[in-house]
C-alpha cells in the first residue's frame, strides 16, 4: 500500500466558501443579590425553548454591528434596556450540538452589573437566578455560565473586577463583602487593604460618609475616572484558596 | 413629537436569520528561537492578499468540524503537518473590515510549539518570524498576533504555560531562560526556583543529567503526566514588572 499522500499545505477548500454557521452573541449578566452571585435571564419567547429562561442573546447583525462586540451592545440595549455596562469577551461556544437549528457559533461576553441597574425602570424583563441554584437551561447556556462565573472568580483576585458590582459610593467593608461574595469565601481585612491599596483604583469622596446605622459613620469611596472603563490589576491575588 | 417607544423585549429579528457571516479560525504558534520568541506564518496561495505571509487559518467547516477549536485542530494537521499542539482559544475577531470578501469572524487559537516540532519534516512550510519585527500582514492578523503575546506574557507569570516551549526534558537554568524570553526581563533565579516548587509540575529525570560542555552536570527535569495537557496555575506571578 503506498504510503497516504500529505495534504497540500493549501488545500481547494480555502476557495468554497463554508455552509453557513448560524452566528449568534450571549450575554452572562452577573450582579449581587443578598451577598449572591446572580446571572440575569430572559423567557424566550419563540422556538427553539419558547418559554424556557435562557441568557439575553441574538443573532449577529452583519448589516448594522461592526463587531460581535457590537451586536452584544445592541441586544443588551434593545432586549434588557441596558446601554453600557462594561463588556467583556469571554469565549466562544460551537458546533453541531448546541442550537436545534443547525451548527452554531455563539461570541460570549460577560459583564458585572450593579442590581439597582437591572432593577432599573428602563431594563428590559431581565429575571435573577442565584448562579449555584440555576433552572434548567437550553442550549449550552449552562456552560456558557459556569464559564463566566470561573473566570470573574479568577479575575477578582487580581483585579479591581468586583467594583463593578458596587454602586457609585461604598464603603471599604461593604466593597469586601463584595469580593468575599465573587470569590465564595472570606477574606482577610489586611490583606485586603493592601491589595486596595496596590490596586490604586479608589479615591475617598471628600466630606461623604455614611449616615445611621449602629456604627460609627464610615468613609465613603469610589471607582477613581481612570479605572471606570479599565481595569486595575495586581501582581499578587488575595491568597485565597492558596 | 411623541417620546420614542421603546424597543420590544423579543424584537421580530429573532424570527430573521441574520445575512451569512465568513467564519474561520486562526492560528497563533509562538515559540522560541535564538531566546527570541517567534511567530510561524505560512505563504498565502491564493487571493486575497497571495503570496503575503499570513497566520495559519482557514474556514470553519460545519460538515466535519464538531467545534471552532476541531477546526482550528484539522488546520494545524492539514496546513503545518502538526498533529496535536496544546490549543487554547484566544479571542474572536469579528467586523465589516478585517476581510476583503465581506463581514468575517475569526475564532484565534494559540499554541506554544518547541522549534523543534515546527521544524519537523511531518510539518509544512511554515516561516517563523520574530514577534518583535513583524512583516506587514494581512487582514488584523497583526492585531491577533499582538493579543497572543501579551495573553502569553500574562500568562506565564502565573502557571507553567512557557514549559511547552521547552523539550522533552530540560535543566532549570534552560527553563529560566525560557521564562525570561517569554517575559521579556530577567527572572530572579531564588523566586523562580521558588515558583516551579510552588507549580509542583516537574520531576526529576532519574539519573539523567546533562553532559559536556564547561559546566558541571545538571539535573534534568521534565513535566509530570497530569500537566501535559493542564497548565499548573499559581497564587502569585514572578513579581517580573511588578
Amino acid at each position: 500500500m503506498p504510503a497516504p499522500t500529505p495534504k497540500p499545505a493549501s488545500p481547494a477548500d480555502a476557495l468554497a466558501p463554508a455552509a453557513p454557521v448560524i452566528c449568534t452573541v450571549d450575554i452572562v449578566l452577573l450582579t449581587l443579590v443578598d451577598a449572591e452571585l446572580q446571572v440575569a435571564l430572559l423567557q424566550r419567547d419563540r422556538e427553539p425553548f419558547q418559554g424556557a429562561l435562557a441568557l439575553p442573546g441574538g443573532y449577529i447583525h452583519p448589516q448594522e454591528d461592526d463587531s460581535a462586540w457590537d451586536a452584544a451592545a445592541r441586544v443588551l440595549r434593545d432586549k434588557a434596556g441596558l446601554p453600557n455596562p462594561y463588556l467583556e469577551q469571554l469565549a466562544t461556544f460551537s458546533g453541531p450540538g448546541r442550537d436545534p437549528r443547525g451548527w452554531s457559533l455563539s461570541v460570549a461576553y460577560c459583564a458585572l452589573v450593579p442590581a439597582a441597574e437591572l432593577a432599573a425602570p428602563t431594563a428590559g424583563p431581565l429575571v435573577l437566578r442565584p448562579v449555584a441554584r440555576l433552572p434548567s437551561l437550553p442550549f449550552d447556556h449552562r456552560a456558557i455560565i459556569d464559564t463566566a462565573v470561573a473566570r470573574v472568580r479568577t479575575k477578582s483576585q487580581y483585579s479591581s473586577l468586583p467594583v463593578y458590582l458596587c454602586g457609585q459610593v461604598f464603603t471599604l467593608p461593604q466593597l469586601q463583602a463584595v469580593y468575599e461574595a465573587v470569590l465564595g469565601e472570606p477574606v482577610n481585612k489586611v490583606s485586603f487593604r493592601r491589595k486596595m491599596d496596590e490596586l490604586a483604583m479608589l479615591e475617598p469622596v471628600e466630606g461623604a460618609m455614611t449616615t445611621g446605622g449602629a456604627h460609627r459613620p464610615a468613609q465613603l469611596w469610589r471607582l477613581r475616572k481612570p479605572f471606570e472603563r479599565r481595569l486595575s490589576l495586581s501582581e499578587r491575588g488575595l491568597g485565597v484558596g492558596g
